[in-house]
């Protein structure tokens, strides 16, 4: 279900992992039923080819709110990614890098931000952020965020609280959920741990303060409806990020091929409009472009990648990935991400 | 398929319970088509969460016929608790008062209604009754339900005859088949089993002449056709409560998730519609309620739960519920079951 | 996936049986598609029940075509119940007239039509008939029919050319397929086995002559278009049956539960319609009247229960599913085949 | 799933062949989703069948672009027969001629052309062409298949490069892979791999252009669309195929079953729509046919007929779905292919 690589990367990690690990990675929340419908969300689709039309050369690489990519395929912001590999987010950043594409960094990295932006060696990334109770350890995170080169927010949005997970994940160490970002924010480095929480009183109003606090275009993450979407872009988003969160917050929400076409109908003649959960494959990737989206997310597979192969497994995934993307683009007769052929998606 | 809670319930109720009650207990009509669809029912819709919405505070509480209810999930009407427990109603009633729920109790409970109104400590309940043959017990049964406290009655209107069921129960003991609301109403104590059998002939003028006889909101249960629940708030009726007997009576009849919206299409405006069958989760629940249920009731699951742990595996079950109906009405950006977000639920 | 009853009878015809009979009887033609729709078909619908109506006399007779019925459950046309029991057709009329019941008899069986008539004493009984290469042999036979009192005749119209099974039935023994009904029409009693064969070049005309002929109403057997249930009837039908011959005829052919609907809105008001194919139920039958057909038959069930308890068997099979029809229509609310609630099916 | 003798033919021929070679001819690319969905696609239409229509001679002949057939059941090209007999072509040439259809030669074959023409002792062909990177290359083998007695050339259009399979074949041996029909168009007999790739760079404009050099119609292979058929006419098609490469190049393309009807609505009224795509029984066949293509094309069939017997394998493999084609056209009611019934297929 999924291309061979990324399909070898993660029964790589599955056995390298500690069951618990691989368990708090794969899994999903209540039933895992919209874990399982992102994956047939995309499947759900056929593509209708064009035939005899030039592809001698195909152009995966586009520009997203400012940002070059080789393709239309970044990263997804992930928690912990020391619990996959020693060098954590520094070896994604490099591995993402050297793929041509954007490293997201989730607030709860295991690396502090300012050695992930210099594993990146310039290449630009952006910041995933929730909006803490604390509200001023929220902003000096940002502020440093936006400091140390990153180049968007992306705002998680569906995450008032964390939703409760289907597998137990009980061996998890406790260590290593260290949360880096945040120690040197709180006296003496012990983070308080209800600061931290997210706060789940905030409202739309948050997107135009993070704006303000960083000087950065807001993406919010985790819209699933078009009235959502457009609330949010008049509250200032730069973007708006189609997530269920990779079906680990409310579970059956919908899958977020299906919720994709009324958000770009809502908001994608003004703003850039993403997509993640259960894209594996070029073919996942070119049904998204055909449905409108801007670029689509990898979550879980460079989680598999990082733990099989660190730095190098994660360039592997991504590249990939772009490269069947651009396969399935010539097969499809579509020479660009911008040219692609006329209602190339059907149901 | 349930929550973590209610699943192990019902493993610990299959071990603990003789084969044959299990099997009364779970079992449907017919080839158990509507059994199964009932689940599938409420798994066919997606739902569609806001974000960033003020989900501090999440109120589950609500009020249905002058009731009021920590939340909107109760206990539906099962005959004879004394096969799964022997305090019988007693444990299911204290239970759900603990729970801060409603239990509407059976006709065919194992324990006389008065010592269950009492084990309630003063929780409201609901009395749910059959028209008998014998009309002057009926009502000798009602005026005694309505002296000791119900709040209404729940006329079961699905049951001219008792479903015929695909499983065999042949083990089932007589005597605790003893229907005990009814001893007293009977020379002797000796029931006549005709006369307490439900009339098929009655019409729907029975539900002016229990809220008569009885000064109580009438709720009609079975309903699962627009044209019938209004020709039932017509004829009187308080509310309705839109069930297939949990698969019990005629198979193949829709699920109630699929005939809810017809339902409250037609008379959702005037008066409260419930619903039952296959509700296992917080997002069932959720589901129910988007699409205009002022409460969902649970058959089984509370079975399953007095079986494995009396009176306060009752609690367990339906404060599970509550609290997975909560967590998810955060998640989906609902803050009170009255301001639930307009179309929540999709197909 | 059918009543207690019917499910028995199959089984033990099936442990009575050689494997080539039960596979002549139980298989379909080409990947067995159609064969396995049929069944599908009817579940596919949902009933929509009413409640509180006075069931307490349910009426599941009614009259087709002049004949008077306990149930609008009959007995379908089928070849040689001389493989399924030694008194072959004998047992079955005489168990479809204890259950007031109609046998169609096939051409081919293996009694010779007198004896069957015989059998069924004085009850109704229908003749199918097939036009035959020699239309002397079709005429004498159809007139011999019309003298031992078969009140209508059964046009099989989909069997220009036996359709080609995929079980294959190398068994059968030869001698049991003597087709008793033909032998005295032709000299020696020595069948010319060319001019037995269906005319496969013959036209909507034969309608009007075999009604000439016999002097009965023609019900068109195999219709399954509401224009070609027309264009029978403008040639003189007196009934069509809606039927792709129990998937042993052309493969993918639609399944009759959906094919019904058009037919009845085609010509339901001039004739009556009849369905078979998969019928195995009360619901599955009420699920047909619900559609608008007048009656439905019984093929392979009325086998296995010769097959398993012959004459008695053939009773209680019938009886079981008028049983049951009797009890789903009451649980739906309907007193009366003539008065079944409206829009009680839905898909 | 699939007629009797092609059913044995297939498990004949995986006993028979190599499992690399077997892979190669069975398998499809990406996750093989429209490899099996062509099959599922014809199993998911139904066919209205007619009654009592004069069906005593059935002429499934017709004739297609001036090439009379005994069926509308054609050879598709596929390459390298000689992985799948000794005689390769040649085989299946002689067996098609035997059987009164058409081969579709590809480019690809393991014996020239010239041999190939040869062996169908005088029996129309086609010519299935790829334009190369080498255009010259390209339009000497054309003018050679033209002088040879080709009577249209096919060219397949959705090959710009060859899609990744999901199997692996690794054991195909190189020798076997020798293109013979390119060896006598380079210096030495050496063929630069480069020079003969498909030129991804084409456009619509070379079906012109290989009309204008070969004096033959063009049917253009790989079509899924109505507007690419109508835009592949205007270019100068004298017909469209409508295939997916037999779920070989873009996966998650549209099944053919289901592209058909657009492709028909669009140009079908002007040249010969073909389609091809998991037609294996003679239902298939009248489906596409009911659906509006002039004839369908076998692919994998003909390679397990020519592995499991050779020449009279070929023979025995289209007579079957002729033979059966022929049946289910009687049982359907339709006596020729260009008279079915109006309404055959539905859905
Ligand atoms: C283990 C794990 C941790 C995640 N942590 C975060 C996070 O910290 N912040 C966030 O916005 N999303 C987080 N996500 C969600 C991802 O950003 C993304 O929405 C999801 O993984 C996409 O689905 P996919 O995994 O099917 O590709 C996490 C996902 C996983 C699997
Ligand atoms: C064992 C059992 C006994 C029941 N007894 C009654 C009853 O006495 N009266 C009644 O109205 N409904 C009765 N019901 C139906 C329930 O009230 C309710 O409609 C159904 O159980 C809801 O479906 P669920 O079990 O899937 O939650 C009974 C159900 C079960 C499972
Ligand atoms: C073994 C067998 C023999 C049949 N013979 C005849 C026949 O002689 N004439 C006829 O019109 N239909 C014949 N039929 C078709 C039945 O009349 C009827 O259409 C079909 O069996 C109904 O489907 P069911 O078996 O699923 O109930 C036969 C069916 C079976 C199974
Ligand atoms: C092994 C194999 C080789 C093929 N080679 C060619 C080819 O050389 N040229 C071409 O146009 N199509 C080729 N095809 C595609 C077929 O022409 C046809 O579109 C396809 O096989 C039809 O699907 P089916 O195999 O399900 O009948 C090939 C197919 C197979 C299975």
């Amino acid at each position: 279900m999924t291309l061979r690589v990324l399909a070898r990367q993660e029964a790589q990690a599955e056995l390298a992992l500690p069951r618990s690990t691989y368990d708090y990675y794969a899994g999903g929340s209540g039933e895992e039923i919209t874990l399982e419908s992102n994956l047939a969300g995309w499947r759900g689709y056929r593509l209708r080819p064009r035939v005899l039309r030039d592809v001698a050369e195909v152009d995966t690489s586009t520009e997203v709110l400012g940002t070059r990519l080789a393709a239309p395929v970044v990263v997804a912001p992930s928690a912990l990614h020391g619990l996959a590999h020693p060098d954590g987010e520094v070896a994604t950043a490099a591995g993402t890098a050297d793929s041509g594409s954007l490293l997201c960094l989730s607030t709860r990295s295991s690396v502090p931000l300012e050695e992930v932006a210099a594993a990146g060696s310039g290449a630009d990334w952006w910041f995933q952020v929730y909006v803490m109770r604390d509200r001023e350890l929220t902003e000096g995170l940002v502020r440093r965020a936006a400091a140390h080169g990153a180049k968007a927010l992306v705002l998680t949005g569906d995450t008032p609280y964390v939703g409760l997970k289907k597998r137990t994940t009980e061996g998890l160490s406790v260590g290593s959920l260290h949360l880096a970002n945040l120690a040197q924010h709180v006296a003496g480095g012990v983070v308080d741990q209800r600061a931290t929480e997210q706060d789940p009183g905030i409202g739309l109003d948050v997107i135009g303060w993070l704006h303000e606090v960083s000087g950065l275009p807001v993406v919010v993450k985790g819209v699933l409806r078009g009235d959502d979407a457009r609330d949010c872009v008049s509250a200032g988003a730069g973007g708006v990020l189609v997530s269920n969160h990779g079906g680990r917050q409310l579970d059956r929400a919908v899958p977020t091929a299906l919720a994709l076409p009324e958000v770009v109908e809502a908001v994608g003649a003004e703003v850039p409009v993403l997509v993640d959960g259960g894209v594996r494959t070029g073919v996942d990737a070119l049904v998204a472009l055909g449905l409108g989206a801007s670029a689509v997310l990898l979550g879980r597979p460079v989680l598999w990648a990082l733990a099989a192969a660190g730095r190098a497994g994660v360039t592997q995934c991504l590249d990939a990935v772009r490269a069947d993307l651009a396969h399935v683009m010539a097969l499809a007769g579509a020479r660009s991400v911008a040219e692609l052929p006329e209602g190339l998606v059907t149901r």
